[in-house]
């Protein structure tokens, strides 16, 4: 399952400073894959809060489930992460795995097991034997230090081709706070293979309620706006923890949407943008990047979905692939979303190039003017309905035949 | 853009007898290709009703949208159609070449414009002259026969790699009537190509009412359950006509549920998912004919949406075109289809051998027991997801390399 590094591999990758009060520690158990680690285990401090977002999918995993039911609870203590099987269709089996693993980390760190939240990736509908995980808990949380970063994005990876990282720092109640992020998957990657996730971690103090809603708004804008094969899967999670190790815990808290949290907004929008078109870059197969912006839709609900049906199109898809000026089935994805589009006004740029307007080819449009941009690795297509004023970007990749060789083939 | 034809192709295919009152020419014009015809013209008798339905696509092409706008007149006289040109995205250019086209065609039979009804098929957002067409039509309504089924067939293709035709007998008003139809496409198929195309004609003597209904309720059944890549033409065009020269008309017909109309409806049934299977066996690329049965489900619209999201799924096609028995990917599909469906009461079938049920793997389950079943052209999945008792069936084809071959590189 070695597969050549993306070309969308970004060009560097930052290195992950520590995160107050997050120690991490990754282990080679043999669940599925051999001499590379596949278990992470991230400690945090008592009073961490936690938020989430989860896959929408109705067959979720059981670590989905488990995660979802606790939630609420607000804080967390560690998170453990496996790759290799993604305890998903395991029935009772799979509840008693999660079960197993919460109970055993709670006992080495003293907290409840609701404090331990989970995450799987791997194969949907193989049993997930919990001694793989549970019998590497005690020297992972032995050994957990603050400068594991890059050993932990590698432990999630299934077939990713890069680890995903990103970091930032900004401004919170008067103390500079870090973020980091990790991330791994490019939708349902391969064959058995399931599953985004990513885990963020911050030092700053902030309450569970607002930091659910920073990470939802966050979510929205960046790992729900992009695809690879509009496959989703059973297992999509971004958990975030904040330990408030960096202090500046700010009072008089009203919302999410209180101006002192606007920088650390900010920030973190920008951070989870970074992650989200990361995976998009490690899309199986992926030889381009493909940025969509629709504009002039009724609202913005129905610009992203305008924008997601060009995105999932696998005619779309195979046009850029084969470098094919192919505007047309730009409208034709255009007229299936369900949207209103007002045909007649449609106007479709390709890399900042008008092609068609008012309904019909621009009659100064000529291929040869496109042709540059869209044999390069970052293709834009830019389409306005002419409705009104809903707005969206998003972004995937295209569709080659890397992706059939990758998810064809895998058992054969 | 030739390419060898699909492996599912049909064994042999019927030859159409003459259908009373529809004379059929043909006419190599060069709209696109060369050596090989490309309008169809067929003139039926005055009086005869006609039925249609059309694509659910928001940028429709002007062909589309003329016989939108005259079906309810609920007669016709002719149908012309062209290969090459979709005449789609073409603006007001658009509406001045099907407006020439009926007028031209309604001068030489004597009928209104409204009364020739249209379709066209191949490019997107090239405008599309209509002196091609209207220059051939004298030619074409002197010369039109009966007997010209397999050439007419054969002038509608696009990229398809045969033809489709179906036939049936049966009595309707104590009279033997006959159905034909002929069907073009598979989806959005090539680079420029879209639409999917079928054009049903009888002697049976029906109003335009019950036709109308008869055939959506076909429709419904047959051309709307099948699908190759999920992108919905500019074009999607069934039209049907009866000419009523077989006789017999009925008295006294409340509605298409009339018991006297019932063989009928059933043999039109037949002949239209027999013509739309010949589509999905005709899918760019296609090595394995896939049909999918959903039971179960809330409602028939609900297990209609699981199964065609199961059909879409490129990870579901790309595993079938593996030989892959990646059964974890069809409970994805579930999952992300957005309709009720209880995991722990799943079910799931291939080739009629129960892989999971009860939300995991069946204990007794051994993959070589569907190996043999995965490796034939004919796949099928059953999938129960335990809420009602809604059903649906559908079809469509795996997704190979070939897929991307024939839509990436045309033009390149």
């Amino acid at each position: 399952m070695a597969h050549r590094v993306s070309p969308l591999a970004p060009q560097a990758f930052p290195e992950l400073p520590p995160v107050g009060g997050v120690a991490l520690a990754a282990a080679e158990t043999g669940i599925r894959y051999k001499n590379r680690p596949d278990v992470l285990l991230a400690v945090m401090p008592p009073g961490t809060t936690v938020a989430g977002t989860f896959t929408r999918s109705k067959s979720r995993s059981a670590p989905v489930d488990w995660c979802a039911a606790h939630l609420w609870g607000g804080t967390a203590r560690a998170v453990v992460i496996n790759a290799g099987n993604a305890n998903a269709f395991t029935g009772k089996a799979g509840v008693a795995t999660v079960t197993a693993v919460a109970k055993a980390a709670a006992k080495l760190l003293s907290c409840k097991p609701g404090e331990i939240f989970q995450a799987s990736t791997g194969v949907i509908g193989e049993p997930l034997d919990p001694s793989f995980i549970t019998g590497a808990l005690p020297q992972l949380a032995a050994e957990a230090g603050a400068d594991r970063w890059a050993m932990a994005a590698r432990a999630i990876m299934t077939t990713d081709t890069f680890p995903k990282v990103a970091t930032a720092r900004v401004k919170l109640g008067g103390k500079t706070v870090t973020i980091n992020g990790i991330a791994k998957g490019s939708g349902m990657i391969a064959p058995d293979m399931a599953t985004m996730l990513s885990f963020i971690f911050t030092d700053a103090a902030l309450p569970h309620r607002i930091l659910q809603k920073l990470l939802s708004q966050a979510v929205d804008r960046s790992f729900n706006c992009v695809t690879v094969d509009g496959d989703t899967s059973t297992s999509d999670t971004v958990l975030m923890f904040a330990t408030g190790a960096a202090g500046g815990a700010l009072t008089g808290l009203r919302g999410a949407a209180d101006p002192r949290l606007q920088p650390f907004a900010r920030a973190l929008d920008a951070l989870c943008l970074d992650l989200a078109q990361q995976v998009a870059r490690d899309g199986e197969g992926a030889e381009k990047l493909i940025e969509i912006a629709v504009t002039g839709a009724e609202n913005d609900k129905a610009a992203h979905r305008i924008a997601m049906t060009i995105a999932n199109s696998p005619l779309v898809k195979t046009a850029v692939a084969g470098e094919d000026a192919n505007w047309g089935r730009v409208v034709m994805a255009i007229g299936k979303a369900g949207e209103k589009a007002i045909r007649d006004r449609l106007r479709i740029r390709i890399g900042g190039v008008t092609v068609a307007r008012n309904g019909m080819r621009d009659p100064s449009y000529r291929e040869a003017d496109i042709m540059p941009h869209i044999k390069g690795r970052h293709v834009v297509i830019e389409a306005d309905v002419g409705v009104g004023k809903g707005k969206a970007r998003v972004w995937t990749c295209d569709l080659t035949h890397r992706y059939i060789d990758i998810n064809g083939s895998y058992r054969s």
